[in-house]
């Protein structure tokens, strides 16, 4: 019997998962990324946990067809190569090849995070047995990628996706790529919180304010606020999903999804972004769209990232 | 020697060109479509038209690779059927097959009039060599197409692309997919006549208002106007340049192309709308983009929907 191993490499944690070949996890392994001690470390300790994974399960190094990794930041697939990841501070760095060999030259596979895990719901997840999937995670920032016909849409430079970062209408607030007002300066837990902190500092009046004045104001603690009822938690998720739907009916207008799949910890908010979230694409997208289209949450929130890789890298091992 | 047939049918005339497998452009006939006659009328007549062409190129109906043809609507390039057609009253109607029969059995293929222009200037146009390209046509509506590394993108139903029924802040005008405030009732030539009128309708001054008071006004005369210094079709031309830049901003995130082809009779308006348009480019989309990316005024106006059909029916005949 032949395995698939898929890795999320974070700033904070390494995840692998072992994933059989109709991509069911059977076992995952999660230690501490210690991206200070540098690559070459971090890369070894990779090599260390899918042994220890595979040992854990009695899988021999034989069994293994491929391994697929997702990381943060630019990555060319093809080449198999991190060009920039200013978390993990690599910079053209050919991870493939380097795990590759240190695994005795078992394929592997690499691509960005958000597209592993965009990869992982369209095969496994809520995306799962539909032509066209658009995926949306909602974290820090947020980021796009769309699955067509079981393949991942590049663009050129592999740069194809950044619905964080087209600009808002009236949005003022400076974004670190250099715009003003990008979406995910509104629509990111980052955002949520600004939102707040701006309309607090501004003096208004919210359940939120001891949080506020603790400095320990999240985007967890407006979706509270809203759920007990908080006129200011109300008004800014209402626009983060206003917002949200404003983006998204251009990606469905432009790329004509079947699945719409929103992952990452902002899905967690659910009915609170997604209700506004669809009003806006009720009056802003063409009817024969949202005929076809199924708006999910994501299926795979905590694993996604771990089964897409490990789908991308049997799908690529096929090739 | 083998050759090709590009078709380009509209609703007022049908072209035909015969594309060397270069996809020289080397001879072309136009006739009249007749549509109300008819669309066992508008096949047949193709067909004499087809064979009218080779004969009088010297070339045998053996020496025919293949054909393509370009017709406006819905239209199912697998199938080779037409779903629907309002300007030509054509539905489920499977015109690859009709027409190949016709022909004693070349093969036949067929898609939206828009994607096969867009797919002649990635082709053979200003788009040659780029692996992404997007291209716009901006007519009586606007409409967009992506071809990424030689295959257009069709998304779920074949209807990706509707860059022209995204709806713009602040825009009311009803559109007749039923939204209000769609890109193409502004950036369309119905969209510049619409504002122009509305503004002599409100009284306001300009060199346009004996063309409004004969009924003649339309997005030609609100360009001439514009190159007379007319501060109305100033504004209107730079209102409009704006919105299709916001329109763009998002397709240049989204597919990330290499170059942005601009077609139809509105890229005759050239930096009236291209200028304003890049403004805006400059401050709404990441600059890694815009680095890479390179805008132009489509090359094949005026043959780029039979070159584009050539090709395409070349490209698919290969397959």
């Amino acid at each position: 019997m032949s395995y698939l191993v898929g890795v999320d490499i974070g700033g904070t944690n390494i995840v692998c998962g072992l994933v059989d070949l109709e991509y069911n996890l059977l076992k995952t392994l999660k230690q501490p990324t210690d991206r200070h001690l540098g690559s070459d470390h971090v890369l070894n300790k990779l090599v260390s946990m899918i042994d220890e994974l595979l040992v854990s399960a009695g899988v021999d190094r034989s069994q293994l067809k491929a391994v697929g990794a997702g990381i943060p930041g630019f990555v060319d697939p093809k080449q198999g190569q991190v060009i920039f990841n200013s978390n993990l501070g690599w910079s053209d760095l050919p991870v493939a090849q380097i795990v590759s060999e240190k695994l005795g030259g078992i394929p592997v596979f690499i691509d960005n995070d958000v597209k592993m895990y965009v990869f992982g719901e369209a095969m496994k997840g809520a995306g799962q047995g539909a032509g066209v999937v658009h995926g949306v995670t909602i974290g820090t920032g947020l980021a796009a990628a769309t699955v067509a016909n079981g393949e991942l849409y590049y663009g050129s430079g592999y740069m194809a996706g950044e619905l964080g970062h087209v600009t808002i209408d009236g949005e003022k607030t400076p974004c670190g790529c250099g715009l003003t007002g990008c979406l995910e300066t509104v629509v990111s837990a980052t955002g949520i919180a600004r939102q707040a902190r701006e309309a607090l500092e501004a003096g208004r009046d919210s359940l939120l304010r001891p949080v506020f004045e603790r400095d320990e104001l999240t985007a967890a603690e407006v979706s509270k606020a809203y759920d007990e009822g908080d006129a200011l938690a109300h008004e800014i998720m209402n626009y983060t999903g206003k917002v949200l739907g404003k983006g998204l009916a251009y990606s469905i207008s432009l790329f004509s999804p079947d699945v719409v799949v929103i992952g990452g910890g902002g899905a967690l908010a659910g009915d609170r972004l997604l209700k506004p979230m669809r009003e806006v694409l009720e009056r802003s997208v063409y009817k024969g769209y949202l005929e076809r289209l199924t708006i999910k949450i994501g299926e795979l929130i905590d694993h996604g990232g771990v089964i897409g890789s490990a789908a991308f890298a049997n799908s690529n091992v096929n090739k």
